[in-house]
């Protein structure tokens, strides 16, 4: 299983907000041994929201969004993402509730234009947000293949993606992935590098020299069914 | 003009490593004028990299890497570039020169694989790095298009972009590009996105609401020949 990572934001293309979210994803879906092999992120710009789709359906088997689930005119995610598989968006009656429940928490008025963030795919699993007015949503995309969707703000990203969207995933995918983490010191990255090149061109374990400041750390990572079984192939061997 | 950011390094795919370069040159690009509409993040491996490159050239007249310059045995960001590209990277004396000097001054031996970080493909305009053993460089990409190699740690890309990579991007751009943020308090997103729902649909400037806690901000961003006609575009006016 192959996920992929799609950060919407017009923000982030400006750089005036720093992309945590894509590290914060790839870390769990490391941690849960997904493979994910691709990131991309794209403005509020519904045509080249719609090829980032096309093409990351094309290569990953769940594609995960982050951003433009807001009420405002800029925020497309969803709609783009309805146009690609053909599909309507239509209301959800658990996402109003949602959504209305969290304005009066807030004691703010519910405007016509939050009606759009209880709108998705039929058939989309949704993933109501205890910490903000957007729901997210796993939406099915044709070919046993998903794409979630998930509010920008990390402070409701981080909680619905560990406990709505890791269940969902790690029923999905079946592997366990280990990292151990090596520090050298004293030596350089070129010599390092010398003298593991043998392992370095291996697949499983895969031995990833990572340059820092004053030392040389290497990346051990083994997939495997299990994690006991990852573990083991990490494990330090006599030669 | 148009550029694109790759980023180069499975420590992106792993999550082990956060995004700061592609955000800060987002930034520098934001600050240039010059329009960028895609970030992307691939692994240390050859074939993705060589779809990433294609793809980004398809699209962007410049493509900015980050990472993958170092020595070791997956630094292939310059040789996926150059098989791209088709053409062989060649030896640099004044590149050799630079990280020889650079061994010497930290007192690390210079190894054999250290000499693939003076290669490069013929007529690339060098960015000579004092602040590390990688140099960059600015690969003519055919049709007037361009690869900018820059290497990964923060501390060597940032001044290198900044001492070297701007002047060039200014040269080649023309375009100045303003942006005034706007905050706006007691008030939540989609009642000021309800009363500003005219500027937000305009093309120049353009209006873009940016959720923060506690308060609605708002950019507004003008672009121009000159950068006093760009601000002159930002300024509020009597309705």
């Amino acid at each position: 299983m192959i996920a992929e990572i799609l950060c919407v934001g017009t923000e982030l293309l400006m750089g005036q907000v720093l992309n945590t979210n894509a590290q914060f994803i790839a870390r769990r879906l490391a941690a849960l041994g997904v493979s994910h092999f691709h990131q991309t992120v794209v403005g509020d710009n519904a045509e080249r929201l719609e090829d980032a789709y096309r093409l990351a359906l094309s290569r990953a088997d769940v594609v995960i969004t982050s951003g433009g689930l807001g009420p405002t005119v800029d925020d497309i995610t969803k709609r783009a993402a309805a146009r690609v598989l053909g599909q309507e968006l239509v209301p959800f009656p658990e996402a109003e509730a949602m959504v209305e429940e969290r304005f009066r928490e807030y004691g703010r008025p519910m405007l016509p234009n939050n009606r759009s963030q209880t709108l998705f795919v039929p058939g989309t699993q949704l993933i109501l947000n205890p910490y903000g007015t957007a729901p997210g949503g796993i939406v099915p995309a044709g070919e046993g293949k998903f794409i979630v969707h998930l509010p920008g703000p990390p402070r409701e990203l981080e909680p619905l993606f560990r406990e709505q969207v890791e269940p969902w995933l790690a029923a999905f995918s079946g592997r366990a992935l280990v990292s151990r983490y090596i520090r050298i010191f004293g030596m350089g990255e070129a010599a390092v590098d010398e003298a593991l090149q043998d392992l370095e061109l291996g697949d499983n374990p895969s031995l990833s020299p990572y340059c820092s400041t004053g030392e040389v750390q290497l990346r051990l990572t083994a997939s495997a069914q299990t994690e006991a079984e990852a573990r083991l192939l990490t494990e330090p061997v006599e030669r």
